[in-house]
This record gives structure tokens, C-alpha cells and sequence, in this order.
């Protein structure tokens, strides 16, 4: 029986070697900050409280909160106490949310304070819940509806700091349960095991993918209710990286500061997140020296935005891929050490790719008629993986699962190409391709360009049928506010006439106001193409 | 099932994204060197030829060869094929090589042509050796007493570059064995699973520990033959890092010459190397600019050689621990981020003792009434060690398994001290502790300081009966060549007044032309107490 891969092996190395070191939150009366001493005190405290409301071996407990040192303390007590971690969305639309709490049968639910009206409004459609627990820095329960109740800290107040943890010997004992939204149905359940999470770790420490280490500061933009933050909140505690959480609502103003004063050395984030940093740098002057990487995912980066934080930061934008099923990283983009002399285009080209496969995972890509792609840079499959950390089951969900993992390999549904060098890039979800003559289009590539137009804040392009080209692709674009109502389509037209191909030049451009988002803050197309499905090209 | 932690996967990794990176060896032409792509066409022919030998799954494939790309080829074509990669020490007494190669029943045996008489000489003592296989660069064998034998590059020439690897659906899998020498009685080995070297490969890539990467040059003098050079050429392959192997017999000259023309970043070496090229440094001038790190294991660094290489080449010095039965890296020595600013003399004191724990293992103190060592510093005990890279077995010998493995723990049989900041000190071996008056006297702290003396080259402390005391220690020195003679036992004692406490100071000092080592180059001490036994102090 060898000894068995568990978070318990990681916060062990964490409390007897860096002590010292700091874990630091925005919250809403200022910066917290403790020790890791402090942390393993209170994580054990919160694993006996948790034992007190009667959470048995296996059963859900679930978070609804921002990035904060509370939530990482549950990251840890949770599934070292034999629990399951269930990190809920906050930005989960209702029905979903329903869903999901109820599917995942949770048995407690630990919510931020300023969330609670989120759940108020819900709770009673919850009956698993048995137990609602408020994070705030009080310790006593505000006026809420929720029933039985109780302050977090209060709880806290009442054990003791030493735990007597269980002794997990199955590595494949499931610590953490994250929901990914799905095309068609109900979101999917993705349960995470103990050596799962544990290999994700390790190889993202590794020093060609994230190369967390001790000296580091650590700050996830990415929420921790999303794919765990990236596992990175469970990697830097391994190391003995300090941690700085943004707390609720983080604007670039904020995160700017606390990088700043926190002298974070990597931060993570979508797009989105540093293209706010970036306009907000423009106008004001923030120290950022002590950034040594910005890891990018969620969605593509603009090659624009990698060029612009590189140069604006001078320090590497490491852009990533993952997703929900793969707790998530699964590619790194960092330009191999005999590429570094390569012409600015073709690095950055090199760098607006998703990268390379981390060590650890292995994948296929696969043409439409199941071969296997050349990697050419050109030919486009679908992305397959499969590994240690890449999920082999959604939860409760036997017939889902077998649509999705096939002969032990996880269809990702992204279609891709892959280089010579072997750069994936991540072309489109299947359903987003579009389908013209014959050919595919990269309705990604498409909008990339058209948002490297100055005037554009957002676009999305979709297919639409077509009767000669069974479909066609229609741009939705969104202008920048300085820009409303002062650019037509044919400018548009003109700008990717010199930058695509012709026949993937759009039949149409389309303005409007937003485009509509999913929770993860992902374009929802389906929305736009529910709106534009009667149109039909010539 | 989940997916297995195998070999298969870090090969498969290096020849999907490394193809143009270089394996360099020094052989006896000058420089033989090739790419990734090319070794991976070798590894399949390798590994076809050996299933044409008749090579089976679990088959142990012995290898008796220097540093160079063929014993790189048999690290992975052996355990990608499903057999057992055993690499013989080629500076084995004869009785005891003999005893291996039948305990292993090697069924064949890798060997390297100018290694042939030693082999030839005790040929006759292997009935499992079913062939035998002369590595060098010529495709025919040269005049050899061994039968049957073939040529390693014809046995490649007659098989094609793709190889039908199995399946290995078990990770637990047997992939290297090592053996140790042991104490009493005869070596003992240990198998290395599949999960295990990947791992404990995994791990040594981490940020904090070696933190090999894409872009390094890595250089193992360790030999490929001693606990698989620490595991380094596995690492190396799966993160794409190019290879440098030093060939044989390699001198401070050879090793100076590789770094700067071949740009080595990272080197690993026992101290004895470091103080030889260093000595040849003092002389000629060699750039070593490219170095980024120098990991030194196997015996204890004395402090004046950390000092001296990190300003000698300006470069960090990593001191390591580590034996065969935990593949090896256990301890990392690279001091905390709150710590640099440490006086001269703390820091060079915290580099000196073997460091804190890599990710992934557990360590128990044990004192001799059983209990937990304080974490002071001060109070010594017994290093245990638990983790998936530390053996649960002997190969072969439940016997001595049970001795040494005690529930769950491998009793290392070193004793050791760890610093409130988890820094671990190695002390001594438990047999090599010296007991006077009650107290424990470390030997080789003893050593240390006298090898800090200009005069002295070598020197080993052992314990030898008192009436009085039990035991009290003897000190045995060797002088440098310009002091033979002309330094008295008198100086060294005053030396030590100085520098350690009054009742460490040896109650004799010997002077001896040469200390006995062991076939990896440590000393052996028992061949000085046998030699002392009759002295009794009073």
C-alpha cells in the first residue's frame, strides 16, 4: 500500500516550515494579516467546528465568498478532515445555483457577509443545508432570515487550535467538488481527488509552469469559487508562499496597491482583469517591480493585451489554458530557451498561443474523421487529454460522463492546433466554430483581430446560416464609449481586409450595446445566436 | 483506475516538445552529440533489441557504465519496456558485485568497453546473465572473454526507431533497482517504482529544489550508477533540459572544460569533486559563467567548501541529502526569503546543514527513549522518513525490510538536529556517534573542523573504549604532501580548543597516508576501528 498523496502531506509542510510567513486579505475594514502559524491554528479550530455541526467523512461543505483568508482556511480544513470542499459561484444565476446546491447535496455552507442576500434568497430551496455560517470579522451573526445559523468566528472561538485529523489512506478520496456550466443542461458536477489536486500542485510549482516558491508572494485574481483559483491558493501554501487575497469586488485600483505594498511576485487572472490594470496604469503610476510573472487564462489574451502588459509591467505575461475538468492547467505558453532570439512577431505569435503541455498530462488532437491531426500549426482537432489531474468522471452524472470521456481521454470540446514546437492553440469550443464552404473558421481569431481595432471595447462573432456556405460569420461588436455611434460596419470590414483571410472576412457586422456573459464571465453566444438564428446570408 | 504515474509519460514528453534540444557526452573520441530526437529513435531500437534478446517484463537489465547518452538511452528504454533498470557501481569489491548480480538475476548486462575486464574477471559467477552487451562507439566486439556478447550500436542498427511500448496499467511497477551497501552483511537493494521516479522527478523540478528547467544545461557527476545520478537524468528529459554527461573518469580539467563549453547551468556532485575543481581553478582560469547552481550531496560540505564555491564561482550552492533508499532528495539546503539578510556567518551556518524538507515526504525526529526531538537545534535523535519516494522495502530481504522499515517509517539511521526554522544537521551516522560521559560527540563535526586546518587533507574520527568515559574519540589525519611531517598531533588539538567544546577535543591524534573509503567514495570507518580496537583510553 505506498503512501498515499493528500492535502493532509501539504499543510503538514506548511505549519512546520514557514510559520513566519504571511497571509494577507482586503477586506472591508482594511488589510488583514497573519501569520501561517496563525493559519494552521485556525484551520485546525475550523476543521473541529465543522466536526461539531456534524460534518461526517465525504460530505459536501460548501463556500460562497470572495478571495480572503477565511476561504483558504477552509481550502485546507475541509478535505483534511475527510470533507468535501464545494466552492459555489457567487455569480451563478439562480436556477443554477439552486441546482447545483442540491445536486451536490451540501451539508453546510459557509457564506461571506456582504453574499448573504444571495443566499437569503434562495435558502429555501436548500433543504440539505444544515447549517449556515456567516464569514465576517464579527462574532456575532448579523440579522439574516438563514436558519440555523451561526458567526464563523464565534465558531472558531470555541475549539481548540490542535486537530486530530484523520488518516486519509485512499489518495483518490475526493477533497473539493467544482460545477462547470454546460452547454446544453444543467451544470456538471467535476469531483477533485486528494492525489488530483496534490500532482496539479506539484507540477504547478514546477519552474517552466508556475514555479511557485517560498520567496514568493502570491495574489489569485482568479476567484477562489472558480476551479479553485487555478489550485494555486493550495500550491503556494505547500511551498510557503506568502498569499495576498483581494477581497470583495477588487477594482484595478486595488490590486494595483496591493501589489504595490504586498510586493506580490506573480499574479493570475482572465483578460478582462489586466486589461482594467493596464487602462488604469495609463493614468496613474503604481509601483510594480516586484511582479516577476502575470499568468493570464480563462480566455484567450489578445496578443495587444500580452505586448502591453510585458512592456508596461516588464515582466512575463505567461498566458495558460485549463478548464473545470482539469483542475485547470493543462498548457503554459513560455517560449522555449533557443526562441528567445526570435523576431518580436514571432515571439510574441509564440506567446499568444496557449503553450506548451505541462509536465505530467498527455494529449491527442483529433480530426473529424478521428486521425490524428499533424501538428503543422494549421490542421485543427479537437483537444483530448488525459493524466493525473485530469478528471475521469463528472459527479453523479454515469451517462454524461460517458459522452464526454472517451477510452479514458477527456474530449475537451476546444479545437485547436498545435505547432511544430508543439504551441497548442486554442482555435474554438466546437459549437463556436464556423463552418463556411467547407473550411472551418476561428470565430476566437476573428474577434482578437477586430478587438486590436482602436475604436472596439468587444466583439463576438457568430455563424449564421447560409444558403451557399451553409453558414457565414456575423460580427457583434461593441464600441468603445468615445466611439458610439461614430463608426460604421465597412470600417470594420476594411480594418480585417489586410488582416484575414478573405472568405473569412464577416457578411456582416453588427453593433450592440453588450455582449452577454455567462457566470465565469465567458461570452455567452448562444444568447446572440438565439437572437440572430432567422438571419440567413446569401 | 486512475492514470498511472509512469516513465512512459516523461519520455513521451521529451520527444513531443524537445527534439532539438542536446544530450552531450565526453567519450574517449572527444564530444559525441545528438538531439532529443535522435535519442528517442535510439531509446525504441534500444528497447526493441533487448525484447529480441529475449528480455521479459519485470527482467532486471543491469548496466555497468560512466556517465554518457547510451546509459541515458537504457534509463528509459528499460522501464518504458516494462523491465528493471539495475545499475551496477562499477567500483564494487569483487565479492560484493558478485553477490549483487545474483541477488538482482540480471539477464543482461549493458557494458562499457574500457569497464570490460572487470566484468570479464567474474563473468564466470553470473549463470543469469544471458548476454552481455559492450557500449562503445564501434559496432563490432572487441576480443572479450564474454559469451554470449554482442555490440550495442549493431544491436541498434538492426531494429527500427518505433517501438510498440506496453501498457503499464500499475504504477507501482518496479522500474530501476539500487543497491547499498549496508553496515553488516551483505548490499541490500531497493526497487524504484514507476511512481516513485516520477514523483521524486516532479518534486526535484520545483522552483525550490533544483528547479531544473527547459533552459538549463544540466551536468550529474554523480554517477549514473549511484542512485540513479539523484535522479536527475529523469528529471532532465521530461522538463526538455539539455544534457551534459562527463564520460569516464572525468577530472577537475574535463569537468571545467564541459561547464564553459557547454554552458552547464546546474552541476551535482559529491564535495570531493567540488574541492578538486576548485583547487584546479585556483590555477587556470576557466569561465563559469553559466552556472547557476552547484548541488552537493553524498557526504557533508564543510563550510569552507560552500563558501568558497559560492564566491569561487558566484554561484548558489545547494547542499542536499539524500540515500538510496529515497531515490535520493530528501533535504534541500537554500535558505528561507527572511533570511538573506542573515550576518555572513548565520547564513554560511544554515547553508552548511542539509536543509528542510522537499514537498511530498514527512520526517520524524526519534530520540533514543522514543520521543519526538524538540525542534531546537540542539536535541539529536534519529531521521525517519516517510513519503512516496521513500522505499517501503528491500528487494528480496523481508528480513531486513522489517528492521528497517518500522511502521510506515524508514529509520534512516542517521542522527540529526532541526533548527526551530526546520533546517535539518546532519550529525552522524547512529553507529559512527561517539558516547563519552553520557553526551553524544558528533564525529563528523569533529572532521569538519579539522578539515578546516591548511594542513590537513582528510581526516575521520572514531570512537575508541574508555574505562572511564565508554568511549572517547580518536582523530585520524591525513596531512597535504607539503605538510607530511612537519605538523604535530599537539597542533591539531590546539586547533580544536578553539573551535569546539573542551570534552570533544580527541584524546590522540593519528597520523595515516590515506582513509579507507567505500566502493561510493565515503569513508569507511570500520576498517579504522578494527584497526584501533585494541587502544583503550583511560
Amino acid at each position: 500500500m505506498p503512501y498515499p498523496l493528500t492535502l493532509a502531506t501539504m499543510l503538514q509542510r506548511n505549519r512546520l516550515l514557514f510559520g513566519k510567513k504571511e497571509v494577507v486579505s482586503r477586506d472591508f475594514s482594511g488589510i488583514h494579516r497573519y501569520t501561517y502559524a496563525d493559519y494552521n491554528v485556525r484551520v485546525a479550530k475550523l476543521a473541529n467546528a465543522l466536526k461539531r455541526l456534524g460534518v461526517r467523512r465525504g460530505e459536501r461543505v460548501a463556500t460562497f465568498g470572495w478571495n480572503s483568508h477565511r476561504h483558504l482556511e477552509a481550502y485546507f480544513a475541509v478535505p483534511c478532515m475527510g470533507a468535501v470542499l464545494h466552492t459555489l459561484n457567487i455569480r451563478l444565476f439562480e436556477d443554477q445555483f439552486t441546482f447545483i446546491v442540491n445536486h451536490a447535496e451540501d451539508a453546510v455552507m459557509l457564506v461571506d457577509e456582504d453574499l448573504l442576500p444571495a443566499v437569503e434568497a434562495l435558502a429555501d430551496k436548500f433543504p440539505t443545508v444544515r447549517a449556515f455560517v456567516v464569514m465576517s470579522d464579527k462574532k456575532i451573526v448579523p440579522p439574516t432570515k438563514l436558519s440555523p445559523v451561526y458567526s464563523y468566528e464565534a465558531l472558531l472561538d470555541a475549539e481548540t487550535g490542535e486537530c486530530d485529523w484523520p488518516s486519509l489512506r485512499d489518495e483518490n478520496t475526493m477533497a473539493a467538488l467544482c460545477y462547470t456550466t454546460a452547454t446544453t443542461g444543467n451544470p456538471k458536477g467535476v469531483p477533485y481527488s486528494h492525489r488530483g489536486i496534490y500532482l496539479h500542485a506539484l507540477a504547478i510549482c514546477s519552474a517552466d509552469v508556475l514555479g511557485i516558491r517560498e520567496a514568493d508572494a502570491v495574489m489569485p485574481v482568479v476567484p477562489m469559487f472558480h476551479v479553485n483559483a487555478w489550485g494555486i491558493p493550495f500550491a503556494a501554501a505547500w511551498m510557503g508562499s506568502k498569499q495576498v487575497f483581494p477581497g470583495a469586488r477588487p477594482d484595478a485600483k486595488a490590486l494595483l496597491s496591493l501589489i504595490r505594498d504586498e510586493k506580490v511576485t506573480i499574479s493570475a487572472g482572465v483578460p478582462t482583469v489586466w486589461m482594467g490594470v493596464l487602462q488604469l496604469m495609463e493614468r496613474e503610476k503604481y509601483d510594480v517591480s516586484s511582479l516577476k510573472a502575470i499568468i493570464c487564462g480563462g480566455s484567450a489574451a489578445p496578443k495587444a493585451l500580452i505586448e502591453k502588459v510585458e512592456k508596461g509591467f516588464g515582466v512575463p505575461f505567461i498566458h495558460a489554458y485549463g478548464m473545470t475538468e482539469t483542475y485547470p492547467v493543462v498548457l503554459v505558453s513560455r517560449p522555449k530557451s533557443y526562441m528567445k532570439d526570435l523576431p518580436e512577431d514571432e515571439l510574441y505569435a509564440c506567446k499568444g498561443k496557449q503553450g506548451t503541455l505541462v509536465p505530467g498530462l498527455e494529449m491527442r488532437v483529433v480530426t473529424e474523421d478521428g486521425a490524428e491531426a499533424p501538428r503543422d500549426g494549421k490542421s485543427m482537432g479537437e483537444l483530448r487529454l488525459r493524466g493525473p489531474w485530469i478528471t475521469e468522471e463528472y459527479y453523479r452524472e454515469p451517462e454524461r460522463t460517458r459522452e464526454t470521456i472517451r477510452d479514458g481521454w477527456l474530449c475537451t470540446g476546444d479545437v485547436v492546433t498545435v505547432d511544430p514546437e508543439g504551441y497548442v492553440q486554442i482555435l474554438d469550443r466546437t459549437r463556436d466554430l464556423i463552418k463556411s464552404g467547407g473550411e472551418w473558421i476561428s470565430s476566437i481569431d476573428l474577434e482578437n483581430t477586430i478587438m486590436s481595432h482602436p475604436a472596439v471595447a468587444e466583439a463576438a462573432v457568430i455563424g449564421v446560416p447560409s444558403e451557399k456556405w451553409t453558414e457565414r460569420p456575423m460580427a457583434c461588436v461593441v464600441l468603445k464609449p468615445d466611439f458610439a455611434g461614430k463608426v460604421e460596419g465597412k470600417e470594420i470590414l476594411d480594418f480585417l481586409a489586410t488582416r484575414v483571410a478573405k472568405w473569412w472576412i464577416p457578411d456582416e457586422v453588427v453593433f450592440v450595446d453588450a455582449i452577454p456573459k455567462t457566470s465565469v464571465g465567458k461570452f455567452a453566444k448562444r444568447f446572440l445566436r438565439d437572437r440572430f438564428k432567422e438571419k440567413l446570408f446569401a
